[in-house]
């Protein structure tokens, strides 16, 4: 047994809960936020920062780390934790989110969350010509794609995928599945829907085969797009299956999301951890914790915090702009993060002037103080979400956070 | 008085010394090597890293600061210190540097060091029609120069330079110079002399005339390029005025730097300390030590660590080499940095092959460890030799130190 997980306190009337998820390389406090280091670093940031700003958990990605350094040579290192330096608890993906962005979102305006407003944006793209040609192709057993590094062709299957992660060695890995766009019609995401559930078959049979199952935890991922009846479907196939936790995966249109998460969540297997993939802002975050996701990632901390796009209690700024090179207040007043807070600067660290200054004036670390604080500032959210279910006013700090977070 | 500066102990028979040298922010154990930090900020270096590499002091830019984010903006903030976060000793340059390298130099293959091969090089490259505008006019008084952000003009005299330098708050300020290029010629080299001269006493006075005399040092230049005769004029004259301390500049050819260095200290007042500014390699270090240089700043350890060019105990290395894609083993095996040591991961906190990785990949987190590791490196190997003067075996420790250097 990889992985224990207890409910420490419910959400009275919700889905939510505050829980505890122990791994081989220690404890997770949920709801959690997982920093992500996709090649094996969290952007601009040392792993002493990291863990500095209360991070728990770090998420790498597979397919990264297969095409650069490989995940062979990783091994012989003596696997991720070690390479990147990390003794805390380590996630991998599948590779299966970089098979939709290679692929069918491959050069479009495709992400983890996509804004639709154009109902005629609703038909299947695939079937469309695209300028940009394509990556990846799914196939029934699996996907050939190009590397984005030097164009050399692979192919991944449920078996290659898991194969690479033991090799990998994170704590949580995931089965292999399909992401699809939400553009797609809903013959095409009954289709893909199949063959998300059985390789999530495939790659838990293959797990279950190796001794790597004692050490390392495996999360199916449901799928199912926007329609209520795949992703129900989904939730009952993949919740009846001997995962130790699951992803929810899916390319969202934001208002699409809560629905999907409730669906789901109301049907998996209660005495499991639940993983909302790739989503991580702050209203998504108490829509995730009241729907009863234990587990968030995303890039958008340390992708904004490398750009100057930074969040405060009331909202994002963006530190480049004019008005703050005369700022010599903190960040964020309310924030305890070391960019923001220093009692021996009259309260202060660095001052938004400073900040200012740095992204102006293109110094790296602009953009390593942005991360820290972004990280920390998401982190803290959801460990103040945590406490206030234990305390029994989540539903009042959501209020209030949000009522000031525009 | 700003500043106190005792010597330890004396190289026997030799210029160099260790000493101790107080300024209102701190301790500075020379000889010491300075952390150059041009725009406020140590490049991709939190100063928290900084001083956790054992860094006494840092050197900011006042050219790069007058223009972004301003001299009197930093003031309003409360000085430089504050704004950097960095409690520890501050220096400031003059500008006189960026003078040279916008003026003469500019587009030129000119910098601190110039290997001169062709002899027909040696002719005032002053007179010479370039394709590239220069940037910066050195004028009686002073010099005109265009902004390299924005192109607007400005124009600096001694006065507007230690003006400058009084507004950011250093502990360490230096008088406005003229820094030649070893390719000009004696006359006009004798020329510039004059004015750097006349400039030193300008800024000097200047300097006397303000309260900030009682909190920040002013340190004289002294100039003369590779002409003994102007060298020794100039250490004569600077020497003789009542500054703090003195700089040695100079665009240097390598093999002239150390006789230029020589006649200099030998002249100088020696219970006054000695900086050569922009001077850092191995082998030159031990040069300026030798011959009683006391303090060095330059930006090679920080520029070549986000280049992917590492200091080792043999020489330096190129991290992006494929040799180095299966190298377990640390950076080098004798430094004691964070960077190379960590007695959890079998004597390693990051292998060769993880740099190697990150520094391919674009990882920022690459040039932060470089530069941790490239600053330590320099910083603990001036260091070594200071207490090599305090034990009395520089010299066998220089020729044990350059014999596995190369």
């Amino acid at each position: 047994m990889a992985l224990k997980f207890s409910i420490e306190k419910e959400l009275g009337g919700q889905l939510g809960r505050a829980g505890i998820l122990e791994t081989p390389h220690g404890t997770i406090h949920t709801p959690a936020f997982v920093s992500v280091g996709t090649k094996a670093s969290v952007k601009a940031l040392t792993p002493e920062q990291v863990k500095s700003l209360g991070a728990e958990v770090v998420l790498a990605n597979t397919y990264h780390l297969y095409l650069e350094p490989g995940a062979e040579r990783v091994k012989s290192f003596g696997g991720l934790h070690k390479f990147m330096n990390w003794s805390g608890p380590l996630m991998t993906d599948s590779g299966g989110f970089q098979v939709f962005s290679l692929g069918v979102a491959y050069g479009k305006e495709l992400s983890k969350i996509t804004k639709i407003t154009d109902p005629s944006q609703m038909i299947a793209e695939r079937s469309l010509d695209s300028e940009v040609p394509r990556l990846a192709t799914v196939g029934a057993d699996g996907v050939s794609f190009r590397s984005h590094i030097d164009g050399s062709l692979h192919y991944i299957t449920p078996e290659k995928s898991i194969e690479i992660q033991h090799a990998l060695g994170a704590d949580i890995i995931f089965a292999f599945d399909e992401c699809t766009s939400p553009t797609e019609d809903i013959r095409y995401q009954a289709e893909a829907l199949e063959r998300t559930h059985r390789w999530a078959e495939k790659s838990l049979d293959y797990h279950k085969s190796r001794p790597n199952k004692d050490t390392q935890a495996l999360f199916g991922i449901v799928q199912g797009g926007r329609e209520e009846l795949l992703r129900k479907r989904s939730a009952e196939f993949i919740g009846g299956l001997e995962f130790d936790g699951f992803g929810i995966g899916g390319s969202f249109a934001k208002e699409d999301m809560e629905n999907a998460v409730r669906w789901v969540n109301e049907i998996l297997p209660k005495e499991k951890p639940r993983h909302l993939l790739g989503i991580g802002e702050p209203e998504d975050l108490f829509m995730g914790v009241e729907n009863g996701v234990d587990l968030f990632d995303c890039v958008a901390p340390t992708r904004n915090g490398r750009g100057g796009t930074l969040y405060t209690s009331k909202g994002k700024i963006n530190i480049r702009n004019a008005e703050f090179r005369e700022d010599t207040g903190p960040l964020d007043s309310k924030c305890e993060c070391e960019v923001c807070k220093n009692p021996r600067h009259g309260g202060v660290n660095y001052s938004r002037a400073y900040l200012c200054h740095l992204y102006r004036a293109h110094e790296m670390l602009g953009g390593t103080l942005g991360s820290m604080h972004n990280l920390y500032f998401i982190i803290n959210l959801v460990k103040r979400m945590r406490q206030s279910i234990l305390d029994g006013n989540f539903l009042e700090f959501k209020k209030d956070f949000l009522l000031k977070y525009e």
